[in-house]
């Protein structure tokens, strides 16, 4: 059964549907991909399994840009990229990198670049103060984190731009699944941090699109 | 036992820290009033009751400026307006009021003025495309649901700004204490949607700051 | 083991009993499929594997209407259909396909032929919006939605009809396993909404069955 | 703070909205019954307290139509009846008459007169028992229960109704708010019931007012 | 690494330890059947899984009286019958065999012979009504159920003996992994009722032999 | 409004109905004492307050008797002792006693003396082996335990009688309201041992008198 | 009902039993201190309220030394210290005040004095990091957070002592009770932390006692 | 992607980093292993899957010393025992060997070595009791149980020294995952316990080194 894709979004909200591939067959991926090439429109695939990767098709194999750490892939030309390093990226340990990279790469679909900072967790102190001078270069910092949590509320209180916290299903026991990462980052004590769901690398990279964006100033007609 | 104030938060991360009012004595809310009155310094206070309003010495009590919806007080002057109209702040319901009146307070006392649109739940959806031109013409839409929170998915596919989402603790059965508002929120199919805390309009405002002042450019250093 | 199948129920209460297959052998399965040939009877499986399906004797396996998107199977002749148009079946996304299809075709085997309506999540509004006659003309709405859930309080508001909601195990973080849409649904703000399990294609079909067929007027008796 | 009242709903829904009571002062209740008298208006109000009932204006107090069980107030004249005897309304115990008359009062309010039978909780199966044909009579049967909720799967295996359950805040330890009588009617076994919200007499009316009137043929247009 | 089993606690309690399988290697079985043979002591090996069963060593496999469906193993000689037909174990759907078996071979082993009363659940509520009698000749019954559980308190309404009540794990969604019917038996309305942990057969099983023999009477020493 | 009371619980089950007090007016009480006077019943009344307890009419409240630690009354003539030390009611600690003294108050309602051993927890461990004697002398042992229910485990591993776990809503933190003894009593790793909701002694009590009283001889007839 | 206290408890564990008066009425409370006097013993209350110390005979009431921050309340003479210094207690914030002193004054009536850092939580990290040499000097150091509890792993990873977590009850949304911080303790990716339950300064000074003081060298025997 | 390892955190914080092995490749565990070498460092891995171990390069794999049990491998030379018979480490059953394993290792890792305990849990009351004056020797005994957890209360009423609760995810029903052991351990009556994560024998022994360790009396700075 094919897929009804929201072609339209990006013209109505500025952001372009991404295409989630949890669930989705090959066939399905495919068809929408000749769509997208029919249309002459560049899409991002969010969370594709190395099998679903290789199930495509030859034809959008080759051309999709695939990267197995984020489990993301683009098919069709990037954009050319609007702002540089006005996001940074931060993660507590190497667990959180596919979360990291999944907002990377978002970023740099929707035509922004930004810079990672890995292995900074709060454990060890040291290693996130070496970098606060840079972290508090960004407008916006998405930081990523698993376990407890504790980089959320100690690096917004050390920055002045706007913390976006995306809690990583990293961890076991109590932290299995993410939820006490997610619940220390929504129960911070520190000013100026919001927060996405877990492993939402993709729904962060969006809001952070958000704000570098101007308005689009073209009225919105329902009825259009 | 007196407290210890941060007064440098300011100087440090751009917002000031506000006074959380719950279990304090009006001995202690007292103490630090006459701080910010030696050090010429406006605080914002926040979930203060109309008994601990009622408890501070009358030298306080007349000076503060209380608002018994929000149960924020500031004391002090106000700094200047450095922007207006770039903030909307969105209500499902009339129970929302106090949570999103605290969020208009605070981005006051931080210097920006927003807008109020209120009872627009989507079990009116009318309601709510009635506004979608004024919506669609905030940078930042603070928006305030309890019960199931539908309307922050909703409000999300329509606008082209950053939405922050404040669930509130309205509700009863499941939908008791914000649980259901804030899940809703996190797992939003739309994009450029980030959360906060249940109730809380102080941390949605402080987040909103974060995005409409500039860098403070100055190098951070702990040793200061 | 065999299994005792109720062969009586649907004498009792109008619904004749599906065969729930998770947990039951291709043996027991082949036991149930007899006595049906047997007694002439049409049964309807639910939430059959392929690997169950394939495990079928081959005089089974032929003889059923096996779909696989649903995963139900039918074995026998359908009966008339007793009303058609009256009941619409609504989608977020894609991935809740699996759940309305087991609506779509247990109301089929109960007489009823329903209409379906997919991807219309309120993440694009204008897609719901395009829909609203068609979703106003239906006695029932059966509404099969996952993450968030945002689409059951916003299709309740909009149509006269009543509205049952079905959560999906759709969605990652705190979406997953369909809670967040369940409790979305139960806390909904809108009225006229009812709710089933989480998945519970089947359920809802029931209880709209009870709705469109009139009551069976023979009395009951405990004893007979 | 006044509360904008959504007087288009009845036209848009063919459900009138109704004021739901908790955290509305005293001025707000008058201010939204002063509107309704202008426009002649009958409403409803839900979860009334004794004290928000008493500090109700003269004016107002003497006018509306309280009931302190289910803690509902009628305002205005009532419609007249549509049907009677459609629907029953069913309870396990004695602790379950405020939702049970929510929901009866609601009914009558939307124009369909409930028949109200009390305590026959399973645990003394036969007072259930002898009352089977009386319930087989209904077209709908809203069950309410607490505790364990044992009689929404019962009682739904014996009728050829549509069955509302309404899971009530009934018990202690375990079942303490509500949540495992909700529990259990989601996960019944049995056919052909639908859920509503714990408490919430007031939505399963409104569920069977959409099955027993037919439905409104005006078109919906959003930009009337 | 060998396994300390506690063979002194038949002595000291009354009830043999039984060997719990999961995790244990099949090197840690064969030692401790090895002893039990050199002990000529009989045993109960519970949750052993077919692969378990297979990986023995053939002179352990042969001699162990393995049922798959209960998964439990008996070695060595079963003790005389004590009672028959003083225990009586209900079930309410084919999928909550496994447990109930393992309640009647873990009886058996304990000298007691149980009477298997299945497919009993209360959506059709006949199939219950036509055991009454039977369920009323037994001392104590145990009751197997998942899903929602209505059979626990409907069951015990009608009989005279202790009811021990076993949640199943039978289920999906708000019943996955039987929380749903623990929580139902646990809040039961009616009297009479006690609960063991979810799929614990075993465990039934043992506090039934606690009721049905006579208390020891030789002294207790902690020295001996 | 009155309550159906059900008279005829005693002659079906063997157990007579208690009156749960919760949310039961001075005049509903008030009416089942006067239906039970005129019928010459005698009835137990448990979690009754203080409150309510004075604010019965003075020919009731003369008549009770009303035990303010249990939180029970009796109404009417006791009947003779059927058994004596055949139940020990065993506490951890001194918060457990309302609890323990529902149970024990219920079984000397049905019949049974019960003897109460207190302040055994097993964090002074000697306190529970100096006991250890009396302990094994019990067919059924009631045990009750709040915190984190450490009892349950330890004292069913000294003792061949039957355990009945009751936990109690005792503690703090993680064993606010009681779920981590409950959680500890369903979990135990001991034999023979069975649970009830939280706080339940009335349960616990009429568990025993199912052990304790001889079966029932007479025929069940639901058209009786 | 008197109180069965456990006056051996310190001979046997080397830490004295505490009372724990949640719960516990003036009479019972009087008669514990009737015993202490009479046995020369000193003993510690914890949780003691106003209200219950201002209830107490003004024998004891003016004897004991009460402290209403932490609610400890000390009767007899206080042993000579055997440790000064070697245990740090750090808070977050001023609300955490009540548990911290209940973790000071439980340590000097075990004969330890400990350190008091008030008001260091990370949202200011300057205000930690300034303490941190004082922090470092502690062989033990308790840890009161309450909100997210990030204090827990930042201030871990800076010192050499063991650090003792002590959740506290302080926030609103998803951190109310103390859950949130309990989690973030728990899943904390630095090493070397423990635990104790919410809002447990007692048990935390408790531990650390046990940490300080040589091992009893007596050995143990339960039938002493 | 490479991983930055912290080799630095021994010399701030007194215990090394080990590296945590879920989701890394092996890649990342030889690149972390060959940098070792080169440093001539020891390193601890944990966590480490057979298939991880296998997929070591073979200068790597016949290098470490791996113990399957415990999932833990040694890279490097052991340094010398610093202390011994210091720790006792005491299990619940067998299935909990695999943490009291990691804790072992690790300890013998840090430089202490520890005593084995096993299979001493409550149910078996005697066992445990056989061992009490050897578990009073040690100054710090690690409990590791899963199931309902009781060993934990029972020990810690039993020896003087400091009790460091491991709850382990042994067990089913409730107590899936470990967290009724968890509940148990935080919500234990008995003093002088403390707790950390579900299966973290590592943490534990982490913990008991920083109190067997003298603290490193360097001062601490981040500028270094």
């Amino acid at each position: 059964m094919s897929v009804t894709f929201d072609w339209d979004r990006a013209k109505r909200t500025g952001v372009p549907e991404a295409v989630f591939c949890p669930g989705k067959s090959g066939e399905q991926l495919a068809g929408i991909l000749d769509d997208a090439r029919a249309r002459k429109t560049t899409i991002l695939l969010t969370r594709m399994t190395d099998g679903q990767h290789c199930a495509l098709p030859d034809r959008h194999r080759e051309a999709v840009d695939y990267d197995p750490v984020s489990r993301t892939a683009v098919f069709g030309e990037l954009q050319a990229l609007r702002t540089s390093g006005e996001v940074g990226i931060v993660t507590a340990g190497s667990s959180d990198l596919p979360v990291a990279c999944e907002a990377m790469r978002t970023l740099r679909f929707l035509g922004h670049e930004a810079c990672l900072v890995t292995d900074v967790g709060v454990a060890g102190l040291w290693r996130l103060l070496d970098k606060v001078e840079q972290l508090r270069s960004y407008r916006i910092l998405i930081a990523v984190a698993g376990m407890e949590g504790a980089l959320f509320s100690t690096v917004t209180g050390l920055v002045p731009g706007l913390v976006i916290a995306v809690p990583s299903s990293v961890g076991y026991g109590v932290s299995q699944g993410g939820k006490a990462a997610l619940t220390s980052a929504l129960a911070s004590c520190a000013t100026g941090i919001v927060v996405v769901n877990i492993d939402n690398g993709f729904g962060a990279a969006c809001a952070a699109q958000k704000v570098l964006d101007p308005l689009p100033l073209r009225p919105f007609s329902l009825a259009e």
